[in-house]
């Protein structure tokens, strides 16, 4: 059997779902591959699946457990689904870290703030300069996106070219941050472009995408109309929405506040770099109550409707003292995330109840989406010709679609979902492989893996409510005190006015009275006993079969 | 002071969100009116809010305390944001219940599954046709819905004329169900109508609505063009759809298989009760494998994502041995309502990743909405010519909304959200009180108050995790043994690697240990140092502060 040097792709996170991106590259003989890993991203937890945890990431045991061999980390930009997950997961992997300067300065926050050394960061040339990682010589190119120096990835190695593109928009004028330049594209392509690895987000939106200096007109019109203060919110990572929101308020005499740790650290980190050329003079909310409310602006961090931030707090109780009035105007400059719906509308409608009139989304006028659409991405395909096209950046359902795409184009379109190894060696892309993937959480300050049973306890517990026992039993498997229930998450008193908690004391004492000795001298029996009289009480009274905890404590006496 | 009559309207749930609809009309002196309630509806309960919850529906308080003076249940149709709680709250309200036909069966089965007599159920004829219900005389009048026999409620009393709505949409042909009427509606206000209490879901919805009709050419194209096996899934209750979908399969010569109890029942109450003209013949589900899959059409339940359903199912382990193959289409002929995202998202994954071709709503060519959109709405309030528009059936910025399309008109509109009481007696609309309302969980076999802190609770230990401690004192208070704590959805290892549930013993015996006598005699004193010691040892370790019970076992002798 040959060992001839290999070129693989393998996605551990963010092909066949949104979010969490994690994509290994390799090159070398099997089992002496060395490795880059693109972006290491995180998504974000709900009540529904993942109660309690922090940060959902992709778990990197793959590449973990071949350290050593990992030459490279690149960022392709700074969105979290790309760098959330850098300062959790770099002490697993102990490879220096590549990324322009924006997304660098970001990368380092994120190893400082996980306790990591920021040093490990290297800032990255834009292409055609390029870095050699390993067998790779890397080119950060230009794109558009709705992040400032989102950068698609030319990866050359001796079996060819890869083009990784990130997240990208073709939009030629963005106001802030590089222009798409389909010239740069085509020109990668010239040279043969192997593999094009490639966002599908927006696969299914059928017109070609707009720019975001279609939204400064109505924006201005929106400012010049409201008669009351007007409010903004959308993510803090879009530098580019934040000043065309600022900027026309200011051009209408509004002064201009920003709300929220994420806003105002993102407006430094714009100067920091260089991608922010100006923003119109903040003030401080402290100042905002002695200025009339239609000369003021703000810009407010949380249009996910995250519960602790900005908007949140002006929906209810108010930001720092600060409340909304009747006649103010909250524009939502920003797409709802599916699974955030009920969140958005909940402060939707706080903002209703305050009198405050909402403008969302849902017209158009006021967000573009910051991906390519299907004929954004049939036009990529076509500037760059590659041999293969492997969907990335999406739910199944987006990478067949987008396969299908490619396919309809007379090109190999290969759905590679989490887990699969494809060879790019030869002219046409294989799954050669399968391995295992995995999610982990950042559970508090502990990583754990999504399987460990760690949050399907509690998502029991929420269900179900809990019923904790206590059991005293001499040495010899008598009962030296009768059972005794604390219940949590049900309800006092069950069918037919019953006090639960006694009914349940009861069950348990009858089951115990009525086991043998030997049984009760058993910790394991026990258990199996109270557990079973426990379910059976709660199933009558309440409906429910909670979750137990039986602690039996013993006389040796 | 006069206590002259009074009518009266006080949205007891569905005016300020969606679903739960329950809506009070009273009229005579204050302190002795006479009511009636119309529909008593649920919303469907989620991990984010309300985990573990069956039903959440209006608590009818404020009614249940007046249940002598309630004279009639009227229930609009059988949806069941507007039926589903009869069974569960009648109990506390014990007044006869009045429907049509279609919809009293439903009723009835409600009444039934909850172990109600379901002969409280009286059918009302339709509209010119009315009933006597204490002071109130009422008429059913029928309109179009997105179920069979939906009707408005013409509500006469010696103060004038309320129109109630119900849910309608203004379609001309809905297939099954009685049409649209214009004429009918311009009827009842040439009577003179003092209030419209009109449905505001699609308020924001700025075009015409379409109607039923507009989907067979689709559904037909889709049928014949589909080569493998073809699912539909929309809601059961949506009979017109039913028939439409397995229609066009039947006439393209596909044999029909109707899947999930709910579907079936719904077609056989549609016969009962001859809303059902025809349906095509319907095959069992085990005789489906011996029919081409491109002779093959089913219907199934679930497209809310629901885990149970055979949507679910399907999209799964397969149905009752049925499973689904590469080439298989699947069509989501049915809206996502806002929360089920990311449930409806997982089988649309699960689908794609099992080679099934899936069509959703995205375009809106199979699907049409049952409600009237912001210029049918118009039409409404013009037919109708009412002196006030009380907006009901919508979160707060629909009232508001279309509160203010009635003002643009000249006409009052007045945002009552649940609790508020409306005076209708005088000629202009107004708010004259605030009452207590709330909501109700049905949780398994109980009905608890969603303030009552058990689900907040079950929140709890689901995002912070649950310890346990127990503790064996002395009757002196010196202690027996050493604390013992069991832990509960937290991880077993915490940073560093330390042994969570064996910290956590040595923080607290620590703590009691280093505790006064005296304290350690007082059970709450020993709970708030143990508390106190589980608290700040899990947030060191885990970054969690879980919910903590503590068991203290006393010897005394």
């Amino acid at each position: 059997m040959t060992n001839d040097p290999k070129l693989t792709y393998l996605a551990l996170g963010g092909a066949g779902e949104i979010g969490m991106n994690m994509y290994l590259y390799g090159y070398g003989p099997v089992g002496a591959q060395r490795f880059i890993l693109v972006d290491t991203g995180v998504t974000f937890p709900d009540m529904d699946g993942s109660p309690g945890v922090d940060l959902i990431m992709a778990d990197p045991g793959f590449i973990a457990a071949r350290a050593d061999r990992l030459d490279g980390i690149l960022i392709t930009h700074a969105h979290e689904d790309h760098v959330g997950a850098l300062g959790h997961l770099w002490p697993r992997l102990q490879a220096p870290v590549y990324a322009r300067r924006f997304t660098a300065l970001i990368a380092q926050q994120k190893l400082e703030r996980a306790g990591q050394d920021p040093k490990i960061v290297r800032t990255a040339p834009a292409w055609p300069e390029t870095v050699e990682i390993g067998p790779f010589r890397v080119g950060f190119v230009p794109v558009s996106h709705s992040i400032p120096e989102a950068s698609a990835l030319v990866i050359d190695t001796p079996a060819g070219r890869i083009l990784h593109t990130g997240d990208l928009k073709l939009d030629q004028t963005p106001l802030v941050g590089e222009p798409w330049d389909p010239a740069r594209f085509r020109s990668i392509g010239d040279d043969g472009v192997k593999a094009l690895v490639c966002d599908s987000t927006n696969v299914f939106s059928p017109h070609h995408g707009r720019s975001e200096a279609d939204i400064v007109g109505p924006v201005e019109a929106l400012m010049a109309e409201a008669k009351g203060l007007v409010v903004a919110t959308t993510f803090a990572s879009n530098i580019a929405r934040l000043r065309t929101l600022a900027q026309a308020a200011h051009d209408q005499g509004r002064s201009v506040v920003v709300l929220g740790r994420a806003m105002n650290q993102m407006i430094q980190n714009g100067f920091a770099t260089d991608v922010l050329p100006d923003f119109p003079p903040v003030v401080d909310v402290q100042d905002a109550e002695g200025i009339a409310r239609g000369n003021l602006f703000m810009l407010a961090t949380g249009s996910q409707g995250e519960r602790r931030a900005a908007t949140a707090q002006l929906a209810s109780q108010g930001y720092r003292g600060f409340r909304l009035k009747q006649g103010d105007t909250f524009l939502f400059s920003s797409k709802t995330i599916p699974g955030n719906e009920k969140s958005v509308g909940r402060i939707l409608n706080q903002l209703s109840e305050q009198g405050v009139r909402v403008i969302d989304d849902s017209d158009g006028r006021y967000h573009v989406s910051g991906h390519a659409n299907r004929p954004d991405l049939e036009q990529v395909h076509t500037l760059v010709r590659p041999a293969n096209v492997i969907p990335m950046h999406g739910e199944h359902r987006h990478l067949v679609s987008h396969a299908e795409l490619a396919r309809s184009h007379g090109r190999t379109g290969v759905v590679a979902a989490n887990g699969a190894v494809v060879d790019l060696t030869g002219p046409e892309a294989e799954v050669i492989d399968q391995v295992e993937t995995g999610r982990l959480y950042l559970d508090g300050r502990v990583l754990i893996g999504a399987m460990d049973g760690v949050v399907r306890e509690r998502m029991r517990m929420a269900l179900r409510g809990h019923v904790i026992v206590s059991v005293l039993l001499e040495g010899d498997g008598s009962m030296a005190d009768a059972p005794w229930a604390e219940i949590v998450g049900l309800p006092e008193t069950g069918a037919g006015r019953k006090p639960v908690a006694e009914m349940i004391e009861q069950a348990v004492d009858a089951a115990l009275s009525g086991a043998k000795r030997a049984a009760l001298r058993d910790d394991a029996e026990v258990e199996k006993l109270v557990e079973r009289a426990v379910r059976t009480a709660a199933d009558e009274l309440v409906g429910k079969k909670p979750v137990t905890t039986v602690l039996i404590n013993r006389f040796e006496g």
